[in-house]
C-alpha cells in the first residue's frame, strides 16, 4: 500500500482489493464480543475536522480505539484557525507533537495531500472539499462484493450531486479501476465540467440510468442546493430523481440499494425503498468501520504484533 | 436487572437495592489509588447528549474509562441532526458500528424508549425531557441510604419545578417503590397536571413540606422560568420557597439536605445551606460516579471478569 | 516539586532544572515507536478549558494519554458555567468525582490558584489570564538549554504584549531565577505598570533590545490589540517590532528565534525568519510534550512504576 490513503485515483484493482481482503478479518473482530485487538498500541492518531461530521468522525474513532490507538481529536471551531493561523502550521504543530497518523477532513480540495507533502505523519483523507473520499468509496466497494463476490463486470449507477460530491468521484475512481460498469445520473445543473472526460456513461435520466443496474449509490442532496438554484424546487428534485419503488424495479433482479447517509427521506430516495430488503444501507456503516480498521492497519507506522487473528 | 435503564418507573424495591448495593463496592473503589477496573474492557460505549450538559455527562464519562470501556462522545452540535437526519437514522447507525451501550441524554421524552425499540444496543437513560432521569435519582438514594441505613419510612420533601422536572419524576417513582413518604412541594403554577394520582403529599406551603422530614432534595430553579412568567420574579421565589436555615430548622433532627446541582446560591438554596453540615450534595455527586458504574456493570453484555473485588 | 504547578514565581533554579532534567528522559521517549508508559495508569484528569485553545490542549491530552491516564475534556461551551454555576462549585463538583489532577486554563487571573487553594486534586496552570503560563515557559526553558547547555548568563530577549502575555510573565520569573540576562522590548502602550520593578531590561527599541542577544522569544500580536488601540496599524507593528532577517542578524551569531506560536506571519515575525535555520518553533511544540509528561509525572499522587526507563 502506498505511505498515505489521500485517494483513489491512480489506484489499481490489486490495491484496492487487499484493502478489502484485510477489512474483511477485521469485520469479523466486530461480530465478536470484545472488539479489540492490541495493533495500535503506542500509535497516536488526531482526527482533524476541520468541516462538522457524525459518522465519518464516529467511524474512524471506533476503529482507532478498537485497534488501541491513542487518539485526539480536534474541530475547527475550538482551533487556532479561528486565530488565523495557517493549514501548514497548524499541521506542522501537530506533527511535531509526534502524531503518527493523521485523519483529516477539510473543505479545501487537496488539503489532505498539502498536508501529507509537508509532513511526516501518515496522512488519510476523511474527505476533502467535492474532491474525494476514499475510505466512504472502499465500504462501498466492500459491501457490493460482499453481496455479488465481485465487483468486475457490475452495472453500478450513481445518482445525485456530481457536482459537489466527493463521493461520486471516489466511487468512479475506484470502480472504473476494478472493472464495473458505471453511470452517472445528475440534473444537468449539478454535473461538473468534463464528465464526458471520465469514461463512464453520464445521463440525466433516471429510469434510463437504472435499467438493468446490480448497484444504485444515491448522493445525499444538500438542501441548501436548491437555494442556490441548483435544483428547481425539493419537490421536483424527489418526483425527477428520487429512487422509489418503482424506478428500483426497472434494476436488475440481484440488486442494492446504497445511500453514504445521511439520508433525505423522501427526497433523494423514499422512505419505502430505503427501509426495503434491496437496501444496505447500515451494512455499509459496519462496513465502513471495518475498512477503517483495515487503512489503519496497513498504513500503520510498525505493524509487528495485533493482526486480526491475534485478537484477545 | 432489565435489558436497559430508561427510567425508575416499574421498578421494585429489590431491582433498586441492588443496584444501589452494587454501587456500593464501586463506591469504595473510587477511594483507591487506581480507580481502574477490566470490566468494560472491549466493549464500546457512546454518550450522545443532545442537550449541553457537563456533570452528567462527565460522570458517565468517568465511570465508563474507569471500568475500561472505549467510550466515543458525541453531541448535537456537532452531529447530523443539524443536517436533517431523523433520530431513528442517526441511532440506528450507531448501532450499525457496534456500539455495544449507549447513554443518551435528549429534550424529547420517551427518545431513549424510542431507541431501545429499535436498537439491539443497551440504552441508558441520561434525562429524557421532562421525563425521567434515573441514574439521578439512583444517586440520591444512595446517598440517603448511606445516611439513615434504609429509605423505607423516611420522610423525603421534594421541592422545585415539579413541572420541568426529570428528576422529580424519578424520584417520586423510586421513592414510593422503597416505602418511602414523599412530599412535593413546588408553586402551583410549577405543578403538573394529574399530581393528585401520584400517590403522595402535594402541597405549596414550604414549611408545612418541611416539618418533620428527613431528607429535601431541593431542585435547580431554570432561571428561564421567570421569563416564561412561571413565577412572579426570582426574589419573590427566593421568599417563598426557597429553602434557608431557619427553614431547614423545622425539620427532623436527623436529616440531609440534597440538590442535583448546579446550584442557584440565593435563589432556590441560601449560602449558608448550601454549605452546611447538612448538605451532602458533592457527596451526591461521588455517589453519581459509582451508581453508574453499577449501572454499566449490570447492564454490561458480558460480565465474566472485572468485578469490584479484581480491582489491579 | 511543589504539590501544584500554578506559575513559575518563587521557583528556584534547582527546582526549574529538575523538571527539565526530567523532560529530557520523556523527550527521548517521544523518539521511540511506542511512545507510552504506564506511569498514570488509573490516574484520572480532567482538562478543564475555559479559553478555546488547540495546541495547549493537545499537548497536554498527548502527554496523559502517552502516560497512561484516563483523561476527560471540557470546554466552557458545553459546561454548566454557562447556566450560570460559579467556579467554585464546578470545581468542586470534578473534585468530587475523584478526578486526581486538573489541567485548567482560564481568562481569570488566579484561577488556577483558587482552585488549588479549595481543592484536593493536583492542579496544573495552563494559562490564566495575562498571569502565568509556566509549562510554556518550561518548554522555552528546554529549548534553550538543548541548544546552549545553560541558560546561566544567556542574553534573551522577549518582544511583544507584555501586558497581555501570560508567556512574558513567566519566562521573565523563570528565566531571572535561572540566571538570563532579560531584555522586554514592547511598544509603551502594551507595557504593563511597574515593568521597571521586574528587574530587567526594557524598551521599546528592538534593534537595541536584540544587540548581541542569544535567544529572543517573539510573542504573538493579538490583532483584536489594533481596534483595541494599542498599536497604530498591523502594517506599523510590523515595521517597527516584526523581527525580519536584518534585525536577526544583530543578535550573536549562537542564537535561536522563539515562537510560542501560534505565528502571524507577516506580522510580528517575517516568514524568512520563521522558516530559517534559526528558528527552533517545531522543537518548542515537541518539547512541550516531554515537559508536559515530565510535570504530570512529578506531580502525579503515586509514583511506584512507570520511570521513562520502563517504557513499553
Amino acid at each position: 500500500m502506498k505511505k498515505h490513503l489521500l485517494g483513489l485515483e491512480g489506484y489499481t484493482a490489486e490495491e484496492i482489493i487487499d484493502i478489502l481482503d484485510h477489512a474483511k478479518a477485521f469485520r469479523e473482530v466486530l461480530e465478536r464480543d470484545v472488539k479489540k485487538l492490541p495493533t495500535l498500541r503506542g500509535v497516536t492518531i488526531a482526527n482533524i475536522f476541520f468541516e462538522p461530521s457524525t459518522r465519518t468522525r464516529m467511524s474512524f474513532e471506533l476503529a482507532e480505539k478498537r485497534l488501541s490507538a491513542d487518539v485526539v481529536n480536534f474541530s475547527a471551531s475550538t482551533s487556532s484557525l479561528s486565530k488565523g493561523e495557517s493549514l501548514r502550521d497548524t499541521v506542522e504543530n501537530i506533527e511535531a507533537m509526534k502524531v503518527d497518523m493523521v485523519v483529516i477532513r477539510h473543505s479545501a480540495v487537496g488539503a489532505p495531500h498539502f498536508i501529507a507533502r509537508r509532513c511526516n505523519s501518515i496522512v488519510i483523507n476523511g474527505g476533502d472539499g467535492a474532491h474525494e473520499h476514499p475510505t466512504q468509496a472502499l465500504l462501498d466497494f466492500y459491501t457490493m462484493r460482499e453481496k455479488f463476490g465481485k465487483i468486475k463486470g457490475l452495472k453500478v449507477t450513481l445518482v445525485g450531486d456530481a457536482l459537489h460530491s466527493r463521493v461520486i468521484r471516489s466511487n468512479v475512481f475506484g470502480l472504473k479501476a476494478l472493472g464495473a460498469k458505471v453511470t452517472l445520473c445528475a440534473p444537468t445543473t449539478l454535473l461538473p465540467y468534463g464528465t464526458e472526460d471520465w469514461g463512464i456513461e453520464v445521463t440525466s435520466d433516471i429510469e434510463e440510468a437504472l435499467e438493468g443496474s446490480n448497484v444504485v449509490n444515491i448522493m445525499r442532496l444538500q438542501l441548501e442546493r436548491q437555494t442556490a438554484g441548483y435544483v428547481p424546487s425539493l419537490r421536483e428534485y424527489a418526483a425527477i430523481w428520487g429512487v422509489d419503488s418503482a424506478r428500483v424495479a426497472l434494476m436488475d433482479k440481484d440488486r442494492l440499494v446504497m445511500h453514504p447517509g445521511p439520508m433525505n427521506r423522501g427526497i433523494e430516495i423514499t422512505q419505502e425503498v430505503a427501509d426495503s430488503a434491496d437496501a444496505v444501507i447500515l451494512d455499509q456503516v459496519t462496513n465502513g468501520v471495518a475498512i477503517r480498521m483495515a487503512v489503519l492497519y496497513l498504513l500503520a507506522p510498525r505493524r509487528k504484533e495485533g493482526k486480526p487473528e491475534d485478537a484477545e
